[in-house]
């Protein structure tokens, strides 16, 4: 049930869950509360008033009696129980002005992959089926072998005549079709269009046509997800993830393709993810009490280099220049051939790539998001170790990668580091005493800072006025918080004490240097692909963010901080892991399984660093948030606003 | 050079090429010399007088000083080095009247493979073909990946467009194309009729076009054939065999069957054959200084067992009424997935099967001796462990299976053995002495019986009439040769002193009632066949003997036993090793190759147990050459002949 929380002296009132913590809040409210150990609760700085209403707070170390018995909490110790009036102290009170930018981008969610509407659409139509046949014994007066009277039930009770098979099934025929007396049950692939027939792939004894799976992967180059799709009742039955194994051998795909030319480092890179594969799948297979001899189709979606390194192909020219992949499209193989636990019958249907750097992981997030079929100018954006970007609708896509860099994912930052417990991901700056209110992953004492914490980071030292819009610190403040360093000027997010690692965790000028290189390569990435075309940003009707960044990103924050185009609130949409996305829909839809090359080929490759434009626009986009203050208008608003 | 000899007393001259063993002269010539010891030269009985002439000889301790002297000679151990006259002495004169009969079926050699007709009539077209492009290497504004390269090439460079491919080829397609320049030799295989274009198999570096070869291979139950091809020049470059290693699990496909159903039986029996293919193979690519990885085609012919085995499919159903095989084409399999030590890209090409008892040996059989577009009424027999026969034109084909079991291997007969050193292939019978003239293989000192001299010698019984048209021995002979054994009475074909083995060789009234009863299977399969259509056996146009066996058989007492049917001896062809021959058409030809499958539909089985007449005909004919002498006119002739 909502209760309402009034925010004093601000009179700010919003509606949350029962059980809320008020820190976070006073976050989505945008109230800064002074915190800074990402809410585990020993920094004792986010001390509130509750004036009214009931609270469930857990006493602490950090107040005094006379404090607890007065009403003070600490904020993030306490869940809200009914309505509350809680006041702000004046140690945390920031001026009211701020309170103008609500996080609109918060509360955006991905919808879920529509199924309905697939159907509504004809294109819910797996590619694999099965049919039940049953057949009359054989006789000596009626010995034509078992595939023959297999192949005349199938043609006579279903009408697929003209079969062709895959081999393995033969070793089983004989049995299967003896065990339930001639009942049997056959898998048919209807994908495969170079055939101008089904493919039987698999043959069951009696009736199996109410049980029938698929799995679809997406390789990312952290994590690997799967998903487990009921082919019979047309539902996602489940999903599970873990880190893609390959970690161990670099963080990134640059790293990966340099192991992957030592000796045996192909094969163990190729191992690596496969079993990463198996495992999720097998885990996510027992939690469901399903066979794997159940599963009928695999389909695969990843980015070029993981892609070729699932399959055990050199990517060794992905790296170097002119950046050649070995091939866009990776025929079917059988996922036994790749070390796959699958059973004999299955096979890898993969997602073609465009290029080097726009894989099978962008193509499919195109057809998942259904760019290619929307008529209206879009921007596709997946933010993960690079940056991939498409643009157009459905009667052209231009597409190309940012050299963004892992900046996002925190790499490149001194204290940056991956969405996991004790990442701060929520900022405010009080924009007087300079002190930071933290929200952390888990709320545990912080660690480093996240991608999306980076981005609300630099949008609250700018809202703040502590960072100019060149990316340097101010240095006439007098406060602890701001000092020089070792990489220039630095601002200290969390003292020491606050802190998992002990040590003062800071964001440099450094650091702020390669955020703006990382968002500037993104911002000259679209600006230079729709120029390409003769378009512009205003053109744009939509922007779609996938991936598991675009889950999290305060959409006001990447703007402010020049990272996303200044449009209209109501353009963005979340997609999700569209990847993974991609990979269902191809295994429920024979006509997407059919038609992911043709956009794969629909999709135009521009080589960034080779389009005319892009360095200028590039080193125009060095600043916070851009050299020409008229792409955002927006943000020059709020930051008067700030400024007061 | 042709060199002539006369023998005396008959004036009877034929020619024979220079260096020509004496013994075996005599036997082509129908000169009965008494021979017991199968040409090794210790029985001594072979004596001729060299009346004029020069011949090459060996003294030897089995004639005298005076009898070497006076130009006596043991003709087993003479060679013809001038025209000769000689003289058979008295003792082994045989009375003239049995010259009238010639070996006119000796003589008679299978056409090898006609590759210059192939090109005539068109046929001459390998499925896989060799094609070399001269790529441009890429750039930063041309970097479309390495497969794109590579087929944009062969549709500019060949004209062959939209190819499919072999996943495996992409591990190696990077360094392939830069490791020569980007100058790259495609194999295409335009096999595949299910798919619209040619598919890329495999890539090479540079101009390879002039090395390409292809493996056909023959699986018998008890011998493998491989077939060594040239496609880049359409030449057989060589053959090599070896015994089915299978053998050690069991002599006959029931026997196979029977071991299969055992624990990792049929692992056991696959694994098997396979490892004799890869060693003939690879000791054949070894000689002809061939590496394996250039060679891009395997077809592969073998009877419905054999075929199961090779596959590690379960056989069992084909031992059992109503005898299903599980299938009959077999798809494409890679070669490897069988273990077979062939590159990743070659596939698994196999004749298909009609039934359990006509397996692909028979259509690949009927492929090779076009048969299949014969426009004369044609029967086609193979006779191996079983006999299988084929009747019929370019517009109707039946066949059968006949239960003929193994006798003319030399199974089911005491002394019976397969045709390998020592064994008798040669019998004459002197009809006054009894006294016979056996040659053995390699003219050793005879060991047993192999098939071929099992027809001979019941036809040499039959002519000197020791025999019965029942199949009894005469019982009022005052000879040491005809006596009574454990099984019946026995005819001693030659002495223990004689005999490798120590022991009398004999053939048992039981021997003789076995080869009758597989004659007469055999026979009753034509006539059932025939007549099953409304035909006749003198409706035949052409009789075409397939098989080793087929190869030794003299047609003449084939047919004086009724084994054969009685046909101008002119209506009668070898084709050898037509299953082998069948094997290497479909690698020269991707017509045959798209037309096995419709060639064995074509092929009607008939079960001859379950054809009515069939049984009647059976026991008709176990008898000697019939009990229907009106069958056989040219017998009756000849055994009147016999008696004078």
């Amino acid at each position: 049930m909502a209760k309402k929380i009034t925010f004093n002296p601000y009179g700010l009132t919003i509606e949350v869950p029962e059980g809320e913590n008020l820190l976070r809040a006073a976050l989505a409210a945008g109230v800064h509360i002074n915190a800074s150990c990402g809410g585990e609760g020993v920094c004792g700085k986010c001390k509130i008033l509750v004036e009214e209403g009931e609270v469930d707070s857990l006493p602490g170390g950090l107040l005094t009696n006379e404090e607890w018995d007065l009403g003070y909490r600490q904020a993030c110790q306490t869940k809200v129980v009914s309505d509350v009036v809680v006041r702000i102290p004046p140690e945390s009170l920031l001026d009211r002005r701020t309170l103008t930018r609500r996080r609109t981008g918060i509360g955006l969610r991905p919808s879920p992959i529509d199924l309905a509407s697939l159907q509504e659409e004809g294109l819910y139509n797996p590619a694999f089926k099965k049919r039940c046949v049953k057949l009359s014994p054989p006789s000596l007066t009626d010995n034509v072998n078992d595939l023959a009277r297999l192949e005349e039930g199938l043609a006579r009770q279903h009408g697929v005549p003209n079969l062709t098979l895959d081999f393995f099934l033969l070793r089983k025929l004989a049995r299967v079709m003896r065990e339930q007396d001639f009942q049997v049950t056959a898998t048919l692939d209807f994908s495969r269009r170079r055939f101008r027939s089904p493919h039987l792939v698999n043959v069951e004894p009696g009736d199996t046509t109410g049980r029938h799976y698929a799995v679809a992967v997406d390789i990312g180059t952290t994590t690997v997800w799967v998903q487990l799709l009921d082919l019979s009742k047309g539902e996602i039955i489940g999903h599970a993830a873990d880190y893609n194994s390959q970690m161990s051998y670099g963080d990134d795909v640059i790293t990966r393709i340099v192991y992957s030319q030592k000796e045996q480092g192909l094969q163990k890179l190729q191992k690596s993810v496969v079993g990463t594969i198996n495992q999720v799948m097998h885990r996510l297979l027992k939690q469901h009490k399903l066979g794997v001899e159940e599963v009928s189709h695999m389909t695969v979606a990843a980015n070029t280099t993981m892609t070729h390194l699932f399959y055990g192909i050199d990517p060794k020219y992905i790296r170097l220049a002119p950046y050649v992949p070995t091939a866009g499209s990776i025929p079917l193989l059988r996922a036994r051939d790749l070390g796959l636990e699958m059973p004999e019958h299955v096979f890898v249907y993969s997602v073609s790539s465009v290029s080097s750097y726009v894989g099978g992981d962008i193509v499919s997030g195109v057809l998942a998001s259904g760019l290619y079929k929307e008529p209206r100018l879009t921007l596709f954006i997946d933010i993960g170790t690079n940056g991939e970007i498409v643009i157009g609708n459905q009667q052209w896509m231009a597409c190309a990668a940012c050299s963004a860099g892992p900046a996002f994912e925190g790499g490149g930052i001194r204290f940056g580091m991956r969405a996991t417990q004790g990442a701060i991901e929520e900022v405010s700056i009080n924009p007087e005493t300079f002190e930071p209110m933290l929200l952390t992953i888990g709320m545990a004492k912080p660690k480093g800072i996240c991608g999306s914490g980076l981005i609300n980071l630099l949008a609250a030292l700018m809202d703040s006025g502590l960072v100019h819009p060149n990316g340097k610190f101010r240095d006439d403040l007098n406060t602890p918080r701001v000092r020089l360093g070792d990489s220039g000027r630095e601002y200290v997010v969390a003292f020491a004490e606050d802190t998992q690692g002990g040590q003062d965790l800071v964001l440099s000028e450094a650091d702020i240097d390669n955020l703006m290189r990382a968002k500037g390569a993104m911002f000259a990435g679209y600006v230079t692909l729709l120029e390409s075309v003769g378009l512009h940003l205003q053109d744009l009707e939509q922007v779609i963010l996938a991936g598991a960044f675009g889950n999290f990103v305060n959409i006001d924050n990447a703007i402010a901080i020049g990272l996303l185009p200044d449009l209209p609130r109501d353009r963005y949409q979340f997609v999700g892991n569209a990847s993974l996305l991609g990979a269902t829909l191809l295994a429920f839809s024979r006509e997407m399984l059919d038609e992911e090359r043709r956009v794969a080929e629909m999709m135009t490759n521009f080589e960034l660093s080779e389009t005319p434009g892009y360095m200028d626009q590039y080193i125009a986009a060095l600043f916070l948030p851009h050299t020409q203050g008229e792409y955002f208008p927006s943000v020059s608003e709020r930051l008067q606003a700030a400024k007061g």
